[in-house]
This record gives structure tokens, C-alpha cells and sequence, in this order.
């Protein structure tokens, strides 16, 4: 099942995605949802993140060939989260807006997960019972921040700089899922799921056991080699395989 | 005025502190507060976090003495921040539970600040009226995650690790409010909020400047100097001028 959630009228809905066309969905995320009436093809539709999170907690370093673009960092001997703010989030199409100051700013490709229900010590074994599904996030990140703040929360919390989607598709497991990362239809970054270091049962076993997860929180899991610049003009996607595509343009903030 | 949040039989409620009785609230948070009937003595509530906050940033290394208690690190030039989880937050008289492996874990008394509406962009000189209102927090840390990850979410990231509380003060400026923290009664911080390296409308302008603010949203201002280890059987106390003491019992994760 591939869910979206979109603008309706003003109003936030929830659909399914049946190859271009999506049908309103009835019932609860974290539920049942019902099929209802076909309400057109997707490109159409005003595209949301599809969910709406408490916290969003991202991965760094998680591909070896990504920690590899950082000369000498070592690899992590555990997962190094930290956190994304919710006012980050844009949807599919939206606009990434390219702050004053920033420079250089990187996509970052990532698979995402979609928490399902309330997860606390969690074991690796159960942690796919914990997952609504998967979807696409890109992680972008101003360097010059990064570098100078130590804390990366500056750096990747910018409003726009986590868009996430197209849909969240359910069933999915993430042990072999061809990545990538594209700017102006120039890949970029092409990787695989198979090649991250801390995979998403161990993600979801390590984060709760810090901290309790509840339905609707996103896990962004790390993004392979292959991050670089990008400037305003510029359109950027993220593919993941059995999710879709995430499309996002890039402006100046002076444009917005 | 001082808000407080409380249970009263499984529902949520807002009052209004008035010397020790709870007067029980009804309108918006956020809107007007009307007084209702008195519902008791403060000490028979069970009191919660004062605000459900979407986001809570915290601006790390921000009292020069503080800052002098890291060898070899030098004042920041701008605020750091990073961010902890709304997982983490208890109320005034919920415990603080040290997880495994956690060693040694610190208290740090903080002014925080609840944002009373959606601030972007704000310039400095109209920040108090974006704030709702300051309460006490505990940004409380575990020092050697601190240092394994570098990111500082983990280490003060775990459930329970964001006391908040015991009430929001409203009309209250943070020019000149004595901070201290104790534990069991022994006074291990104390400061004044005047040696802020970044006061609170710096603080706004430059977080409103990165990221939107929604009403509810935290934004806790570092700590003086004087973190130390609390230990199982601990009772740690954040009190600040103005706006009361914020209690917290500390236990072992095999007591929880």
C-alpha cells in the first residue's frame, strides 16, 4: 500500500496511490484505512509529507563510503543520531529555500522510516511490527554551519530542509533497496540499503532504547557517498526503489 | 501570572497558581486563561510539563563560567544549538530514571522559554512578545555519550532527561533572575541570568532566524557553571526567581 497525504480545499487528506492515480482514503493512519472515491492523477494533487511527526531523528554516518568523503573520521562504533525539527518538513514539489549565509549546501538522499506504534526497548527481532513504512527524505545540510557549530541542528534544521515523501509504502523491507540521489537529472549518489552499517532493526532497537517513539515519528536512516552542492535553479530528487521519486526545486531565499 | 498543567483523573488540565492553591483554568493557553474554581494546594496535584511542546532547542555552552568548566574550548561565537526530544520531558516531582550504561549523568539548571506564537524571522527588540512565558528545565546529561557521539542528542535525549516546570510565569523578563541548582538542599550552581552570553531576545532572533517557532515551543538557555553527577536517591532542584523551584527525585533504571 502507498499512502499520501495531500491539500484539499484547504484541508489535509489522506490517499492512496494506485500507480498515477490516487483514491481519498478514509479511516486512521495508524488504523484501518478504507478505499474511498478516485480523486485524480497524482501529479495533480498538492502533495504533503506524508505524516506528520512528533520528532524526527536522523543517522549521520551510516554508509562506509559516505563516512569516507569526511577524511579521517573514523567509522561509528554505534549510531550517531541527532534530531531534525518538524518546521524542517516540505513535501513533494515543494520548494528547498537556500538560506543567507549557507554555503555550501549538500542533498543527503536517505531512506526513511515511518514509526507505527509506540516503540520503547524495542528488540531488533520485532522492529519491523514498529514500522508503518518507508519513505524518501532528503537530508540537506549547510556545511559552513555544520563545520562551525559542532552540533549539526543548524546545520539541517533550516524551514525546507527536510523534504520527505512522495508516499510511505507499506510491507516494504529495506534489506536491498537500490538508493539515489539526482540533481538535475544527474545522479549523484546510487547506492543500496544492503550497504548501510547499522541496519533499520538495529536503528530501531538502539533509538528506543533511548527514547520512546510514537506512531508518526521518522527515523532518517543516513546517506550514501556521493552528497554535493546545490544552488538555486537547481531540481533535486531522491529514488528510492519500491517507494518513488522525491522532487524538490531549489531556490534563493530572496525568491521565496 | 503562573500556569500551571495537571492530572485530574486521567484528564488534562490547565490552573492558575495563586501563592500555594491551584485555581483550575478554562479558555486557551495560547489565548485568554479564566479563572475557575480553586481545585487545592499545589503539593496535592500531580503536575505535568507545563506546555506540550512541538519542539524543544536547546542552546548549549552559554554562561561563560560554564563554558570555562570544558578545558580548551572557547566561547562560542554564536549560540550553539541542538535539541532534545519531547519524549524526554517529566513534570515537577516525576523521577529521573539513569539508564545503563549512562555514567556519570549531570544536572543543568536552565531558564526556558515557552514560545506564545509562530516566530519567524524575529528581530531582537520585539522578542518578549513572541514569549509566552519562562519556567525552570534540567537539561540533564550523560557525559560519556556526550562525548562517544560527538551530537549531543543521545546523551540528553533519554525518556525523562527534560524536567520542565513547576509553572510558566508570564510578564516575567529574564534580565536579572538568580538560577541555581541543588541537590539534596546543597546549592552546586549558582548564577544569575544576566551573565547569559546570549540573552533571550538574541537567542530568538537568531533560532526564529534558522527555524519557524510554533506556540508551545521550547527554547531552554543553557547552564552556569557547577554540573555535577546525580546519583540514585539523589533530589535535584532547579529554582529560579520568579518563577519557583522545579523537584525532581533521581532512581536507577532497574527501579523504574
Amino acid at each position: 500500500m502507498q499512502i499520501v497525504r495531500y491539500r484539499d480545499d484547504g484541508a489535509t487528506r489522506l490517499g492512496l496511490l494506485e500507480g498515477e492515480i490516487v483514491r481519498a482514503a478514509g479511516g486512521e493512519l495508524f488504523g484501518q484505512l478504507l478505499p474511498h472515491e478516485q480523486v485524480g492523477p497524482v501529479s495533480e494533487l498538492q502533495l504533503l509529507p506524508p505524516v506528520a511527526p512528533g520528532k524526527i531523528i536522523a543517522v549521520g554516518l551510516n554508509y562506509a563510503d559516505h563516512v569516507a568523503e569526511s577524511p579521517g573520521r573514523p567509522l561509528p562504533e554505534s549510531p550517531v543520531i541527532f534530531m531534525k525539527p518538524s518546521s524542517s518538513l516540505i513535501g513533494h514539489g515543494d520548494q528547498i529555500v537556500l538560506p543567507p549565509g549557507a554555503e555550501p549546501v549538500h542533498h543527503e538522499a536517505e531512506l526513511a522510516i515511518v514509526i507505527g506504534r509506540r516503540a520503547r526497548l524495542v528488540r531488533r527481532a520485532d522492529a519491523y511490527d514498529y514500522i508503518l513504512g518507508l519513505t524518501c527524505a532528503n537530508d540537506v545540510s549547510a556545511r559552513n554551519f555544520q563545520r562551525q557549530d559542532g552540533q549539526w541542528v543548524r546545520a539541517k534544521g533550516f524551514d525546507t530542509f527536510c523534504p520527505l515523501g512522495p508516499c510511505i509504502t507499506t510491507g516494504l523491507r529495506a534489506e536491498n533497496l537500490a538508493i539515489e540521489g539526482r540533481v538535475n537529472g544527474q545522479v549523484r549518489q546510487s547506492s543500496n540499503t544492503r550497504h548501510l552499517i547499522f541496519d533499520l532493526p538495529f536503528l530501531i532497537e538502539f533509538i528506543s532504547g533511548v527514547m520512546t517513539l510514537f506512531p508518526g515519528d521518522v527515523i532518517i536512516t543516513g546517506t550514501p557517498a556521493g552528497v554535493g552542492p546545490i544552488v538555486p535553479g537547481d531540481t533535486v530528487e531522491v529514488i528510492i526503489e519500491g517507494i518513488g521519486t522525491l522532487t524538490n526545486p531549489v531556490i534563493a531565499f530572496a525568491d521565496e
